[in-house]
């Protein structure tokens, strides 16, 4: 970072956006901005060192051990994502995470007595936090580095930092107002405040007293940093496996061969739903990937999450590796960001019913963003949950998915593509993966294969030669089964039929534009979707000729085969639309 | 409700869905089923209570008079909304909302101690709240009487009644246990309960005890009833203005002429942005609608939401209109549903950036699902809002919400369509409307309407005839401008272009075909979109030969002006792409 980076503050491609983005700055640990984010994140990062501490520190040897410190200011503390985090990390006696909270009273709309005058202090302690108040955190540097020691005795139980301050201190007229928050001084209050503040330099002049106070932060770095490494080249001597799994979260090489654990289904494979193919594949993983560990929030049991090998991450068993979030979805996925950026190895996995990504949307967004590659299981992906009713039954939110940038948008139909999903999730290690996952039981279908699946989208089945199908039924996850059956009628009837899996349309984007002409040739335009969801987006695919089966409106509570057939998402409704083209 | 839909329970077109549905049942106040929600609307519930009963009752005749309950569980307590909605609660001293927390110790994935520790009470005193615990909440009838009592005498807090239960009280061998919390006890665990509990009845057997009872609180009913009626007919004579005002929000019949406030302009207007063209509407409104109010979560300034000729509303001023929510975007979304459903006449808007729609989705989605007619008054729309970089420019916050049912998502041009897009949000008191809205100044376009943004799309400009134009230029918003100035271009080279206004696609999906194909002929194939955000959906209107300008990445933090030259939203780069056609 140099001081023409600072100069370029906020400008087109510089090193300092307005809001710090751990992808463009070195040594920007999580892209923050929106609220409450940095502070779930913080919460992520002290549960990786604990988790870590715990497995790889020996009696003779501490070769994981830092602070988390994290600074929150009052929007922080009103966003309910940061009340979820702060509530984990008491639950979890993260002791070795130090927040510091920017108690100044003004927020952009003026003082926060309009909107906020809860006793914070008080609402930590009965999440189970230790709190300390800095009364004078403008110039009170001996008070806050009391508080850190404090903090740091405290051993059990994380530490919020009340530190009561002036904003824009040291602005003769605008300190303590709001119009200090998002805009510039101004040239002449900037004067004033120099004045006021005795400070002589010119703009960007960094006095060489500072440069020489923070040349020697470099040495000091540079000796802990072969302090380390000298301590963990006897740590590799000593503790071999280990020192392998520890070399492995930390630079993120996979062990070799790691996706040969992942399951193999056949057609044969008993019919299953997507949630249960989906815990063999997360067991599986957890075996061969040491940095992979993850949870529910509190749907564990019908996420189908648990990993079976391992007991719960709690306070007293940090090692462990289910999480368990309780019903905080927002918190869960910032504290996943949190822990996929500690450490290139940790592969975060998290899950709750997929209509409320709705819930942790942010995180799912700034998960994408900041390249933190956490695997979003979501269950219950349809209409196909039933009796539950419209309120947990997802219809837009495939759709709404796939609009965002830098996430890949999964939904398999079978085992192999469940299996072949999470090796496409694991692989991509900046790019978080959601799956959409059914309740309800799905046969193995013939036609999936892992390599189709690694493609976004691929021919599973077609009786036409020449590129040329009469009709290309095209669907994902649970609907696949129905355009499979649809086209087995029709092709007794004479037609030649493809159907086609989508399973990742972020995927099939990305191919060469030849193989995408042959799984959907521009030529054959009677094509028709289906899937359990909103249509919009899918005139992409099946053009203006084609027809979209889906569900254009909320679902409601009933047995799910019932739903199916009132929304018209049947074999028989299919084949009769292929006959109306 | 009778015998027979207790017997329909989650089955097809029945009155008792698997969650409560406001618009399914009558009696159900509100939609719940996602966790926290039901808590934050009765908040809603509470404050529009305490703002009718500031605003309408007299010394002499008090005309709104009530309590909100509301009991949550604790999966509610662990979200974040929950505690969002706590706190303003709290600082409203909203002192007739009582909440009973059923504290059974169990969620779905088992003991609350792997989860969720805090303590409970402490948290809600250090909101502001008063608590009380009843410890025996299995038959401790006379302590829940006594705890209600308690609460109302305590009149400028909201009160918390923890009642500690028996999760399957009564099962003797599934009470305490998760598995009574989402399935049926089974045949045989019912006929053990039964015999422990002395139940000898048979299955909806209601007993003529129990039907007694219940009898004489409708004769309560209704007597309270006419008792009220008679009460306000001597209001209605008294006070006749006050009367007609909450006529009106209690009927939901608004003002007969109310939509002739609404500000008029014409391309002669000065260029503004239409977040502050849209705070003349919310002034306008707030002026001859009764019921209408609202407000920011800490954006007021930025939103441009304030009402100018309203003070705030707030503990000691509960008449007022301007609702500061502070950084709490969901629970203002959810509250907002509460004040909604309360009386058809009250009309919430809330307002944020519009990225930040991500924290809210889930009261957005409800307030569709539960026709609840919330207007999301949403600002920064776009990356146009420059420095603040990608964490706060939506990219794909539009398709999201266009592909979410029941609501109208509405991205006006200028202030005719501002206007306009106000005029529809009032109007449809059963679907939310989201009027994404920009930050830079935009000119005021000459063929913008009333009537077209009536019709979600129209022809704003076209130099063809026949309804056959060369080329088709669609857009929405703050691009509008760059395909008219394009458009004015390639005339000048001698091509008809017609440029379409698509500001709201579901209204323009409703439209009759022949109006649509009016706007849009199939035999025009070359179509062009421009809109700064995702180009996935576009497909819909520019067909399969046809191009979308848009920003399939996240963006990027610099000055607006250079973010659209970057990213190829210039009308350069659009009458490039028309060529190329």
């Amino acid at each position: 970072m140099q001081i023409d980076d600072l100069k370029a503050f906020r400008q087109w491609g510089s090193r300092t956006p307005g809001h710090p983005e751990n992808f463009e700055t070195d040594g920007v640990e999580v892209t923050t901005g929106p609220l409450g984010q940095g502070f779930a994140n913080a919460v992520g990062l002290a549960l990786a060192e604990k988790h870590l501490a715990a497995r790889f520190n020996k009696p003779d040897l501490t070769v994981v051990d830092h602070y988390t410190y994290v600074i929150l200011g009052d929007g922080c503390q009103m966003e309910g994502v940061a009340n979820e985090a702060a509530s984990l990390a008491g639950h979890w006696g993260l002791g070795k995470l130090i927040a510091f909270y920017d108690d100044n009273h003004i927020s952009i709309d003026g003082s926060t007595a309009i909107a906020f005058t809860e006793d914070v202090l008080a609402r930590y302690e009965a999440l189970g936090w230790h709190t300390i108040w800095v009364q004078n955190g403008n110039t009170g540097y001996d008070d806050i580095r009391a508080a850190i020691k404090e903090a740091k005795e405290v051993k059990d139980k994380p530490t919020l930092i009340k530190v009561t301050t002036t904003i824009g201190y040291g602005s003769p007229n605008k300190a303590s107002t709001h119009s200090v928050h998002g805009s510039a001084l101004g040239s002449k209050e900037v004067e004033a405040t120099r004045k006021n503040l005795s400070w002589a330099h010119e703009p960007f002049h960094v006095p060489d007293e500072v440069k020489r106070h923070w040349a020697h932060h470099l040495d000091e770095g540079a000796s802990l940093e072969a302090e380390w490494n000298a301590k963990f080249a006897e740590y590799e001597k000593k503790y071999q496996h280990e020192a392998a799994e520890l070399n492995s979260i930390i630079s993120g090489k996979l062990p070799d061969g790691w996706d040969n654990a992942l399951p193999k289904y056949t057609p044969e494979s008993p019919a299953d739903a997507t949630r249960n193919l989906s815990q063999q594949c997360l067991n599986a993983l957890a075996k061969v990937i040491p940095g992979f560990l993850g949870g529910s929030a509190d749907l564990a049991s019908s996420n189908m999450t648990l990993l079976k090998m391992f007991g719960d991450f709690q306070k007293d068993t940090p090692e462990e590796r289910n999480i368990r979030f309780g019903v905080r979805e927002h918190a869960m996925g910032a504290v996943c960001n949190g822990i996929a950026v500690h450490s290139p190895g940790l592969i975060p996995y998290c899950s709750t019913f997929f209509v409320f990504t709705d819930y942790m949307r942010a995180p799912i967004r700034l998960s994408a963003l900041s390249e933190s590659g956490v695997i979003f299981v979501m269950t219950h992906d349809s209409i196909g949950l039933g009796e539950d009713g419209p309120t947990h039954q997802p219809v837009e939110q495939l759709f709404s998915l796939r609009a965002m940038p830098g996430i890949l948008m999964l939904r398999p139909a079978d085992g192999t593509e469940t299996s072949a999903a999470y090796r496409i999730a694991v692989i991509n290690r900046k790019r978080p993966s959601i799956l959409a996952l059914s309740r309800q039981k799905l046969p193995q279908l013939e036609g999936t294969s892992v390599e189709g699946v690694a493609k976004g989208g691929y021919v599973i089945s077609d009786n036409s030669s020449g590129n040329k199908p009469d009709l290309i039924l095209i669907s994902t996850g649970s609907e696949l089964e129905i355009a499979e059956k649809a086209a087995g009628q029709l092709r007794k009837e004479g037609k030649s039929v493809r159907v086609v899996s989508l399973v990742c349309w972020e995927l099939f984007e990305e191919q060469p534009e030849e193989y995408k002409e042959s799984v959907l040739p521009s030529e054959v335009t009677s094509r028709i979707s289906i899937e359990a969801g909103v249509t919009l987006g899918w005139e992409k695919y099946i053009g203006q000729k084609g027809k979209a089966i889906g569900i254009d409106r909320f679902g409601s509570s009933a047995p799910a085969g019932r739903i199916y057939k009132e929304l018209g998402l049947t074999v028989e409704n299919l084949i009769a639309t292929a006959k109306s083209l």
